[in-house]
């Protein structure tokens, strides 16, 4: 899978994405990161992007121009047009399942917007999904781009190991994980819990569960809805609620 | 305003908050951003920082000593114990009224985890607070560490000038922002809104409200619920429904 990063700070997101399982699956070319500067493409000789905005107001509106021949030049070299996500607050909010869904694409273009914003006609010819990763105010759209570009490609094949794809994970069950305890046992006086180091892989998996149906009750009780319950389940969550 | 970052990838941190806006209030002394590398305090000759989980399972696990240890080095530099958020999918979900609330702290530290969690003994011992950005399973805590200390950071005072925060943003008043355009006045044979150009303020600002309202119904109805409407508001909205 192919992103195409269009940017004023491409550097930032170089570095940004250089984590080791993000690095890694750039070096078994199972993704590529494109990441275009903006300012390479505009005509204005002082390499100026950005204007004052029309009727008024305070900061500046990218323009145009440079962001269009940018995807442009895109375009012309994938062969068509990809999907183009405009990162906004005003967006569809992002979630695991649009995660899945992007990481089918062959390319998938991002837009990073800055200061004021961007020109609305330039958005109107080549943004097809409005995307925000949250209900927050940031300063640009290269953080939110790197965090889809996350999410999205540990969701393409291959980039997580089998041992790390088969993992539980938190919210893929629609729970939150349980808690987890490595070396040594004993630390600064607080012991892991017995059952972990029973070897009763029954008990372990069945200790695992009930902690996990405990913290999302607590944490995040609205995932429930949602979430596969057993009988059981139900059972423990009525006696937690009675307490 | 000071922020402390636990984190094994410092370079991915350091440059990833490298933007105009975050860069000029750490030029300022307004803020200022502390990355620490956890592996630097292991006791292990081999510097791992990481092992099996107690119990079994897949991936590894992140040890409590190191990450107290580094935890422990700021605790005992800024003379007292800051609060502390874990980056997990398991916090409350991130939104901007926790920005305005964080940005009244002196220091704030993160932890950020990676590969399968941290160990539980240490994250009862230092974690203060557990923090989600959103739904959506990422490969490690730096990119959400980093979206909120740029999210947490425009609320300081100071940081944004007196023109950014003064202008209307995305969310402030519950609604969504008005499109903006900017020169030239036609583009690739789009003309700018007529009003824009009238020099008419009054028309101007009304036409932007509309636009806000407008917006705010057809891509995040339920903000809605939460924002200041005047009557005429409810009326173009009641109008634009039976559309």
């Amino acid at each position: 899978m192919r992103f195409h990063i269009l940017t004023l700070f491409p550097e930032m997101v170089m570095q940004g994405l250089n984590t080791s399982i993000i690095g890694n699956a750039v070096e078994q070319n199972l993704i590529e990161i494109n990441v275009i500067n903006i300012r390479d493409f505009t005509k204005d000789r002082h390499k100026k992007v950005d204007d004052y905005p029309y009727g008024g107001g305070a900061g500046m509106v990218m323009q145009a121009q440079p962001i269009y021949d940018a995807w442009k030049s895109i375009v012309a070299q994938v062969g068509y047009e990809p999907r183009c996500v405009y990162l906004t607050p005003q967006g569809q909010v992002f979630a695991q399942g649009m995660a899945k869904e992007y990481a089918r694409e062959e390319d998938l273009i991002f837009l990073c917007g800055h200061y004021e914003g961007v020109d609305e006609r330039v958005l109107e010819e080549i943004v097809t999904d409005y995307v925000s990763i949250g209900d927050y105010v940031l300063t640009g759209g290269e953080l939110p781009a790197m965090v889809m570009v996350d999410a999205i490609s540990r969701m393409v094949p291959g980039v997580l190991t089998n041992e790390e794809s088969g993992s539980t994970e938190s919210l893929e069950g629609g729970l939150l994980e349980y808690p987890q305890y490595s070396r040594p046992a004993n630390w600064n006086g607080k012991e892991v819990p017995q059952v972990l180091l029973s070897g009763d892989h029954k008990k372990i998996e069945s200790w695992r569960h009930e902690q996990s149906v405990q913290r999302t009750l607590r944490n995040r009780p609205e995932l429930l809805e949602e979430a596969e319950l057993s009988r059981a389940d139900v059972k423990q969550i009525l006696k937690q609620l009675k307490k």
